[in-house]
């Protein structure tokens, strides 16, 4: 038997049409929204990342400003520019492109965001809202993998309280921009969560944890890490991995942290790569956009732990 | 075999031993050191802790000024308080002890504190740069948890990145102030580390992860939680839990999360209840106000991850 294939297109898309009415709303009563983003340099990675959201803030009707740096720009200028769009009252986002160039300290640039506009919630002050379980925004991978999981969720039938509660949710990898807020995610969720990072793997190998997972969430950026001997039947495995490999024929296409071809006839459900995670995670930019702009306005938001609808029996404070 | 019983007393009075010497230094230069401790109403923990670090404060040469409010005071006045106390360079340290009374919202008298003089790491900004990996303070238990680990692993010999580097480190509880901050310190050790919550409890019952657990933190607050047959006989397991139990005699006592008489002959090593965890936290606090005078001094301070000494082959950035 084969895994279903979880479908972050599909997924993605229907995220993604419930956000034009909000900035109409918006614009319509004269209330500023508008995303700014900084990419130092040209590096592969985020300047694609950032050409994506530029198309898709046009799609959406969401006025993008982007301001490209040279990539020898000082900190200084970087901290200037951002203090500069903190002050801007027609920015409601802001969004640093990662990586940084060597010369530039993330921890102070991210420091400098105003922690309202902080949209990939990068400032320690909403890293700490988010450990706390009272996220003013939530990071837009780990947003969607859990968007991911509750829409699937959703479409084969299975209650999300009874799931999360009895399902140990497995994330390798503890970066600050994923694996944390991931984590952070399951917590609220009530579910069990354990954490593998990659000392695991060195000493008593990854396989001891995570073939114990109900949900395998891998965002470790190693390339095939996950393979058929990793995982349980069971498992819901979403991969988070975008890695270039280069194939026989010299082609460069991406892959995931998961051996997809191994392990995809083996388990539950699972995301691809490319297709999975990296959609929804372009739209969550937006839609936490949205949100920066209604709480500056002073307007209600959804509860963003919740995602797509409330889950009732999770509401409890346990 | 019985398990070996970590000393909680014995590591409290070697560290509180480090402490007068960087007190008197402080004092010697003209830096002000001050703690203040804020306690509403009369709960009997609160003040019980409260009468504890006031006679530490005075052994230790700390000044403290206790402000005992009535247990209907309006969070206004909680704030104001707290207000006055930060702009008070006399004042190093700010400790709102808990619970605080139903009408008062904690996590707005939390933000109030200046995040500086935060010395339980209650405000966001202190609770995102714990979980960033880049603490300013670290809570007192969890630091005492793992300060309590670490000296046992020295004690017998064991090499502590190579322990913590192999090791599965299961939580159980995740509050805010405990069970989260041991997590974040879980992974600065690198180890793989578990969040369990009740609802394990409930569904699939909370052996099927404890007893994979190499180091057992129990911060649930129930007295009596796990038993014999919930760890395994290698575990090292610490008990947070301070739980009042009325004997048959009508006597009451304090019992941990953990029922030592089952538990205590079959795992490797552990905390007894009282005597294990509470001794070292309340050292851990006069050490955070040592810590917040010498930060507001703009002096060095210790990597405090690295807690009693240095962790060399944990320095590495994974």
């Amino acid at each position: 038997m084969s895994a279903q294939v979880i479908d972050g297109r599909a997924c993605a898309h229907a995220l993604k049409a419930t956000l034009p009415a909000d900035v109409s709303r918006l614009q319509q009563d004269g209330l500023p929204i508008g995303l700014a983003t900084i990419l130092i340099g040209d590096q592969y990675g985020a300047s694609a990342y950032e050409r994506r959201i530029r198309r898709l803030a046009a799609e959406l009707g969401v006025p993008h400003r982007p301001h490209p740096l040279p990539a020898d720009t000082p900190q200084d200028g970087v901290i200037r520019l951002i203090e500069k769009l903190n002050n801007d009252s027609s920015v409601s986002g802001i969004l640093v492109l990662r990586p940084l160039p060597a010369h530039i300290d993330e921890a102070t640039v991210f420091r400098a965001i105003d922690p309202r506009k902080d949209i990939e919630a990068v400032h320690p002050e909403n890293a700490g809202l988010l450990a706390l379980g009272v996220p003013r925004f939530i990071p837009s991978t780990a947003a969607s993998v859990f968007h991911l999981l509750d829409t699937w969720l959703d479409s084969v039938g299975e209650n999300r309280a009874d799931f999360y509660h009895r399902s140990l949710i497995v994330v390798v990898g503890r970066s600050n921009n994923v694996g944390k807020p991931a984590i952070s995610l399951g917590y609220e969720r009530q579910a069990t969560v354990q954490s593998v990072d990659e000392w695991a793997d060195r000493t008593t190998g990854i396989g001891r944890h995570t073939r114990w997972a109900d949900v395998l969430i891998v965002a470790a950026g190693k390339a095939g890490l996950i393979k058929t001997e990793h995982v349980s039947e069971n498992a819901v495995v979403i991969d988070v991995g975008i890695n270039p490999q280069t194939d026989a024929d010299g082609r460069v296409r991406m892959v995931g942290d998961v051996d997809y071809a191994s392990v995809a006839p083996r388990v539950r459900a699972i995301t691809p790569v490319p297709g999975g995670v990296g959609p929804v995670t372009d739209v969550w930019l937006l839609r936490n956009t949205v949100r920066a702009a209604r709480l500056l306005a002073g307007l209600p938001v959804d509860d963003v732990l919740s995602l797509a609808t409330p889950i009732p029996a999770l509401m409890e404070e346990s």
